[in-house]
């Protein structure tokens, strides 16, 4: 494998013009005028040069990506969605490593090199969509992660928790829970499940949260105690937690502080019209915050590009960023946060750190957010795949 | 001009494939099957065709489109945005005719044959914004109607009534006006100067509301009840209105009612978190509903593209549209929508209509608008634009 050398780049966070030398899949040197002979050149002059976008919440597993167009069939009530959902689901024929690979690759086109998805575990699929999603990631250079998501409850789903515990055995690194209480009808019991498998397998967990208003806000406050109590701090995310975007001030301070303190992560996907969690608020309190896009072209909606510019963008927007600063902090949720949420070592654009670039034609962070142009570059491990 | 032929098509709303000829800048025949000896032939096979996107409300005269990016330095208050506004516009040199060109190229490229634009009118700038427009608009193939816009007030800004006069003299098609409370502080007087300028030079009337609650609910009852002792119902249009977003549906159902009946449009941009007029339920009464983006890369905010296929997407977005039926109405606010509100005659894709089409490479208008992929061929009076 050849040297990279990537000259002239505007690294995020440098603050001026540098060479970027790239080595056996690392960054080996960064900083002006680096002479590397026998290297690979790209001229970059001017361009804005970010780490590998993380995708940190998605459902590969039901992606219809890459086929025809499927008319959306479902009413706007949850149960209707999730009935929507189950009777469909062979009609269509999902989960399919074939769409999955195809959504991969338009993400790896767009920069992301890691994605974390919830892949549903319920006793009618079975350990399907893990398999599907196993087979495509193999063969797209983008580092997939699963939770095993029971996506159909599990309390009132029997059957479920022992299936969630044949994914984790298999390898799947994060076990999801769905509204303890608006779903699963039992917060507590919901919990002993999730955050019981969570420490039987050392994984990690991240609970889709929809429940609104003062319940959403007390289940936080009981994933938030669970968390201390069993020590799983920098393990445990929550999805969503619409009930943080609609909480008064003095609610929402006491709710990122203790996310802070016990080191759960929040993780948004700023969908729809649905409340989105207090950006500033919970990044002045410490709070990891990751970002994703939530279902893609399936069977809940037919909204999603697979394109992590884009979706902060959506962040950014629904959050009404309008100054650079504030509107780079949804970049760090697609980057920086996302990869804090996964724990992922060696992730930056510092010497040693992982081969993982984008490039982009523009010169800083807000444009890169707002306009999301096309990708100039986007490198792997070291391996330039798309230019 | 030599007859254009596109052949096997899918016009939105026919139902099934046809040909489209063209002749004399008009929809001369459409149909299977169609014979054209001599005609410039463009096949279009399974793709979807869309008469001209209408462009509804936005800012060409403050728009940075084209140039190099702007941080944005404006806080978070409608008054620090104002200030800003004013305190910069020197500075970044807009009202620029250029800039305006490149935001309307970039418009007719993604498909919009017509615009309504909110010039700003006030003593420092004079009619300068007024200029700017209509020396771009003669540059590229958009109809550009412009809006004269009291953007820092009426009555709280001495000099402006008299100005929005000049601009109406010089040709300006409509007259603006800026939360009438809210803003102006005296809603009645702000409405007589406002619609007595309207009647006097058969001006139409569009105001922007931001006013929220029950207070944007009231100002929308004086707008209606002044729009039918006035008689000009079908000439008045209302912007943002983000209080039809916020009162009991009881409230909305009244308004609705109101709006349709007096001839009262609705234009909306659905930006940033704002909450969005409730799209389904003003067109079950009758309501004329258009759409546009408001500011495009200005001193307000970064945000914009000027795709209005795009700007479809953020209204069925935030409207929680996913069935294909309601995503539609959503390209209605931006094609028929649009051109009922600007009166446009010969507005479709009936023979005799004029030739103003845009044509996507997708199945249908849910697709159309949210996948907005890049446009195939567009096309303006008869003459094939972008291909
Ligand atoms: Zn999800
Ligand atoms: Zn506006």
């Amino acid at each position: 494998m050849s040297d990279v050398l990537l000259r002239g780049g505007l690294p995020w966070g440098l603050g001026s013009p540098a060479d970027l030398l790239v080595r056996d899949g690392l960054i080996h040197e960064v900083g002006p005028g680096l002479d590397a002979p026998g290297a690979q050149v790209a001229d970059i002059t001017g361009q804005f040069v970010l780490p590998g976008l993380v995708e940190a919440h998605c459902h590969l597993d039901k992606t219809l990506y890459g086929g025809p167009w499927v008319p959306h069939s479902a009413d706007d009530t949850l149960a209707g969605r999730i009935g929507n959902d189950l009777g469909r689901r062979a009609e269509v024929g999902v989960p399919d490593a074939g769409r999955i690979t195809a959504l991969l690759e338009r993400m790896s086109a767009a920069g992301t090199t890691h994605v974390r998805t919830h892949t549903d575990i319920d006793p009618r699929v079975g350990l399907r969509g893990v398999e599907a999603v196993r087979e495509a990631a193999a063969r797209v250079p983008v580092e997939v992660r699963q939770v095993a998501f029971p996506q159909h409850g599990v309390l009132t789903n029997p059957g479920t928790a022992e299936l969630l515990e044949e994914a984790l055995k298999s390898g799947v690194e994060a076990v999801g829970g769905l509204d303890p209480a608006g779903i699963d009808r039992d917060p507590v019991r919901h919990l002993d499940v999730i955050f019981g498998l969570a420490e039987r397998y050392g994984a990690h967990v991240d609970i889709h949260l929809h429940d609104g208003g003062t319940l959403g806000g007390w289940e936080l406050e009981l994933i938030i105690e669970r968390t201390r109590a069993l020590g799983l701090g920098g393990r445990v995310a929550v999805s969503h937690a619409y009930a943080l975007g609609q909480l008064d001030e003095a609610a929402q301070d006491r709710l990122a502080q203790g996310l802070a303190e016990a080191g759960v992560a929040l993780v948004t996907a700023a969908v729809y019209s649905f409340p989105v969690p207090p950006v500033k608020k919970l990044r002045a309190a410490g709070v990891t915050l990751a970002c994703g896009h939530d279902g893609i072209r399936d069977l809940w909606g037919p909204y999603g590009s697979g394109d992590m510019l884009e979706r902060a963008m959506h962040l950014a927007y629904r959050s009404t960023f309008r100054r650079d600063e504030d509107i780079e902090l949804a970049l760090e949720a697609a980057t920086t946060g996302g990869a804090r949420l996964l724990g992922l070592q060696g992730y930056g654009l510092a010497p040693g750190d992982r081969a993982d670039l984008v490039v982009l034609p523009c010169g800083g962070a807000a444009e890169a957010v707002v306009v999301h142009p096309a990708r100039t570059l986007v490198m792997k491990d070291g391996v330039v795949l798309h230019n």
